[in-house]
């Protein structure tokens, strides 16, 4: 047995982390006063004050899901746990799921829709690329699926997908619609039930700036009476969603230990967005986003995504020839603690991707970056005739 | 959609949580260094410094859990997750499946074995007993089982089960061992390799003296093994093991993003575990123990588990005749903010479960405890002959 005496002094004094400023997909900078909520003492997961700060949670959710109509609800794992939460309770075994397929998250869910027996059909496309309102209205009524998924904000590629027409194509068949809105919560607009998603899901630690560790999800009126009338058993029990919402609203009998501190969290940055205003919120991420494209495209960059099609959250830009992202990456990191991850899959080495979220999202931040990203491009022997203003 | 507006000020303004005595089966207290290091600034789930806090927990766990062998890892989810993983990963479909069941967490187990489509076998008991070595050994020989599971400690009950006979039996018939260590990891003795356990679970609100959030986990080499030559894909992609310990151990390419402030947390806790010395903390929760059985029994209460069968860590007292156990415990969270359930299932109105963890394992606090527990009960009419040391 390992003994006390074995284990390093580093390993047993108080955790010191590096500061980093996170400018990638997330996680993202938290705000400050989440994490003094962290810092609060805890109550039990039964305690009437822990069901009021989840009554709570549920009500802001519904302003960052931009609806009032459905139920919202909180997944106790990250947002992949949220996806396959998703995935667990609407696709059944042998249910035609169908997915629009351009990105690393849209593979994800495939995958889970394989894992729980689903007949998968996908429509693909390069990573970057979107679907036009008549492909996607085609696909869907060609292949009248059960379920269908799509991606609205892509880490992956920096690229976002509208659900206006695939949702009303696939309620036209009888299809429920889940959406992955896992970059967009928070920080751009969603509106979910005009939209007229049946099952969203979402992280904590991108544009709600929390730590991770839950996933928030939106559920409409046809979702929830589509759960309430399945006859066959979801194979997760962690993940049961009629379970978990038995215990956090009908009954509230206990069904799993919920991470208090985490609620805490997600309470405290759900207030402090209410606090700013939500489409205030949106708007000055909209606004440092169109100043970082900019900044790149004055420095003689590209962006991977047409404009237009660009989420407002997580920037992809074109690495330029010559030029080993991986070299840029370190220097910002190691001068000046800048997390800027590369592109992965089929834009490995092709793009970085810069995360403008939560508190990062001011015209300092963004000036600080773009004259950091600069620098450090030089230093690795990049020229152009633009200049950073 | 809701705006701002409409949502109530109270649910804007900082959340003040009242405080707590949380005197139950968990979560139980936090250790303040604990509350510190979720206050520390995040970094990325890739950075360097979040895969050496994950290199300092595997090995912190491996104290924790009593082995040198086999491998620790933490699921992003809590104990209830930890479950699933063990059962998702090791269960599979049509293998038969056999529990030792005494209590509400073994039937929690049977019904994920279910799930996941096992040839589900049960030794039953009543809630609070437990089972010798010889029908341990019985009961495996006759079913030879693929997977065996039991509850080392159950929260439900107050019960203690050794593992060293279950295990011997089922290695003789070639079957692992699932441990659930939900109520023991942190603050009673476990020896995971000398028992010969193949999964263990837990989590980190009870023993650990840290918020709930994630799920602390060891695998035998043999666990390792079995797994690496298992064909079928498990249904679960968020709890597949293969793929979260690629992540934090062998290749660290991205599986999910994990709730880096919680693995702060785990880390601390391990860390103020390490520094007490692991032996000095189950010493200390044993003679916690020791003493508030002595105060229970001098208020001539009777504990539902017999001497010798009991976990140190939570309590079982019986409801004496005539009490309404619900009366008492809200007295003593209306005077002192002292939180204690009640039993449920066949204990409901028969029990009351005091868990004594972490920084309430003192002879003050236990001394506290009795004192007010003994008021509550005399301001419901009980009357007896003891007397509170």
């Amino acid at each position: 047995m390992s003994t006390t005496q074995e284990i390093p002094t580093a390993a047993l004094s108080p955790l010191h982390p590096p500061k980093r400023y996170l400018f990638g997909p997330g996680p993202s900078m938290v705000h400050p006063r989440v994490y003094e909520a962290m810092g609060k003492p805890i109550v039990g997961h039964l305690d009437p004050y822990f069901f009021q700060i989840m009554g709570e949670i549920e009500q802001l959710l519904k302003m960052a899901y931009g609806t009032t109509d459905g139920v919202t609800m909180v997944i106790s794992g990250t947002g992949s746990a949220g996806m396959e939460a998703s995935v667990a309770n609407f696709v059944e075994s042998g249910k035609k799921f169908a997915v629009f397929a351009n990105g690393y998250f849209c593979d994800r869910i495939s995958e889970m829709g394989k894992r729980q027996g689903a007949n998968l059909v996908r429509f693909e496309k390069p990573w970057g690329e979107t679907f036009s309102d008549q492909e996607a209205r085609d696909f869907i009524r060609r292949e009248k699926p059960d379920v269908v998924a799509f991606v609205n904000a892509e880490t992956s590629t920096g690229a976002l997908q509208p659900g206006d027409a695939i949702c009303a194509a696939a309620h036209e068949v009888g299809a429920l619609v889940i959406a992955d809105c896992v970059t967009s919560l928070g920080s751009m607009p969603i509106h979910a039930d005009k939209t007229g998603i049946d099952v969203a899901y979402s992280c904590t630690q991108k544009g709600l700036s929390c730590p991770p560790g839950l996933s928030p999800m939106f559920l409409s009126q046809r979702a929830m009476d589509w759960l309430s009338k399945r006859t066959t058993t979801p194979r997760t029990w962690y993940l049961d969603l009629k379970l978990i919402r038995d215990y956090t609203t009908v009954s509230r009998r206990y069904h799993h230990t919920a991470p208090i501190s985490m609620f805490y969290a997600l309470r405290e940055a759900l207030a402090v967005i209410a606090e700013e205003g939500i489409e205030n919120r949106w708007e000055r991420h909209l606004r440092c986003h169109k100043m970082f494209v900019k900044g790149i495209e004055s420095m003689g960059l590209r962006m991977h995504v047409p404009e237009g099609h660009r989420i407002w959250t997580l920037n992809t830009v074109c690495v330029p020839q010559g030029i080993d992202d991986a070299n840029v990456r370190t220097r910002l990191l190691d001068a000046q603690g800048i997390e800027i991850p590369g592109g992965f899959g089929p834009l490995a080495g092709k793009v970085f991707r810069v995360g403008i979220m939560g508190p990062l999202a001011t015209e300092d931040n963004v000036n600080f970056l773009l004259r950091e990203f600069k620098k450090a491009l030089q230093a690795e022997g990049y020229r152009s005739s633009g200049a950073v203003s």
